[in-house]
């Protein structure tokens, strides 16, 4: 595969696994596309599949899968605790491979667009996406959720972007757009005071004033007697893994603090720890293209 | 490819193109096997071919084309300004993915008895391969040419680990072994002085006493005015790319003199990369697997 990009749509079944292999199957031994995670969660009553692939069999497997989640997923008979306002709520697609956010963006777009016109579901786009500015968060595009959605869209500010102006009967509304991988990134402080690591999470939020592309709180590590500044990066090509490091080292400094070790929980893209690399090393002219796993 | 091995042949042909592309095709359109680069220097009169491959594939490729090169080269009559002994002349196996140091030096004895046995080609084991340890160096194995290879093997010094006591005829004798990858890193200082860098030089190379797997000289960048450490790193996974770094960084000190940049020549594993990563973030429990485009 050439150009990768990751999908990763969330379905709204989580218990009858039945259903649920029938949409999986889709993904399967197609060409150009791989079926690389799943999980069902009988609590939240939803499935979150991971998929990569080049971008046209990506769009044609998706548009299939939205179609078979439509046939077996009734809403007005849903219930679990993770908030949802579709039978497939949420379809990010996340640039991996020799592709852009833009490309990404446009794979969401048509994706939409022909599922909106193919089965008369409609479509916000969220994220990267988004047409409007208070459509980028998906909570508060999902705010309201499957029950409540309905009159939500009367509002000329919650009209669709694709697809009827009102929700499918039993399938809602769906969000679909572009956005970059999540890094999740915690530091460990090497004290067991929370306060600081409260406070160093909000230094280096957006929220409270930090980096734009940062999500921070600060939690107890309590079997290792400890505090911790959880994060989670949300566009690491802008606020690089480094910078937030070598930030929160600083704060921390201001206490006696030390840093003891950092981890990085899931899956990264190899550009990420390049970076760092890059930075550190002052690398002069470094490409991607020089490391040997990408030729291969 | 799940186990992947890089292998660097070198033929003593880098004029007939018609002879090489013989030897090439045998790297083709194989399964498990592909042909990631090649280099013919007429100067030289020599090829150097880079393929990876499973371990199965590789063998069977590379024991084809030493019996294509014997067919084909004729050491009786090859004139060149580079230092050769064989028709393949030299014949390295590096691990690159899921693949120990051991099993490409295994790979390396089951290629040199089985080419032994078909073509009566006797082989050197050098590197991390060599039995003895004055056979390690290539330079010394090589020592005295295809010319003097036959007076040179009398010596129960220079018994051949496969094959004939003796050269073949008109092939000569090869070496064969496992090594690491060779990462080409040099360190960019912010002085004109030489002799600050060929004193660091020689304080980081293990030559004159510094670390184990640097081979490391200063040189004048004199476009830019200033100089650098250039070196060779023979193993990274011994001697980490950011210890390097760090050392020569604090040994410029010494002088008031800083790192103004460094370079990574040519290709990397990502292993290396990762690791300087690891250092400066100070990752806990961190795996490669955790790097997506592993996973693909």
């Amino acid at each position: 595969m050439n150009k990768i990009i990751e999908c990763v749509p969330n379905f709204s079944e989580g218990r009858d696994l039945n259903k649920v292999e029938k949409i999986l199957d889709i993904f399967r031994g197609k060409q150009d596309l791989k079926l690389l995670d799943y999980s069902s969660d009988e609590d939240h009553n939803r499935s979150v599949v991971t998929i990569v692939g080049e971008p046209e069999a990506l769009k044609k497997a998706m548009v299939e899968a939205i179609g078979k989640a439509i046939e077996l997923i009734d809403l007005t008979k849903h219930e679990g605790q993770h908030p949802r306002m579709g039978a497939v709520d949420v379809i990010p697609f996340i640039p991996i491979k020799n592709v852009t956010v833009d490309e990404a963006d446009n794979l969401a777009k048509e994706v939409a667009k022909e599922a909106s016109e193919k089965y008369g579901l409609p479509f916000f786009l969220y994220e990267k996406s988004a047409t409007q500015s208070h459509r980028e968060n998906l909570a508060t595009v999902r705010k309201g959720q499957f029950e409540g959605m309905a009159e939500k869209m009367k509002d000329d500010k919650w009209k669709p972007d694709f697809g009827p102006e009102t929700i499918h009967p039993t399938a809602g509304v769906t969000a679909i757009g572009a956005r970059m991988p999540l890094v999740a990134y915690n530091i460990n402080l090497s004290t067991n005071n929370l306060e600081i690591a409260s406070k160093i999470g909000k230094q280096v939020r957006h929220l409270s004033g930090g980096f734009r592309y940062v999500k921070a709180m600060g939690i107890e590590l309590e079997d290792r007697g400890i505090v911790q500044v959880s994060m989670n990066l949300t566009d690491y090509t802008k606020t690089s893994i480094y910078r937030v490091f070598e930030t929160v080292k600083m704060e921390a400094a201001r206490y006696g603090v030390n840093i003891v070790g950092s981890e990085i929980v899931g899956l990264l893209p190899m550009q990420a720890l390049v970076d760092t690399a890059d930075y550190y090393l002052r690398l002069e002219n470094f490409s991607m293209d020089q490391v040997l796993e990408t030729r291969l």
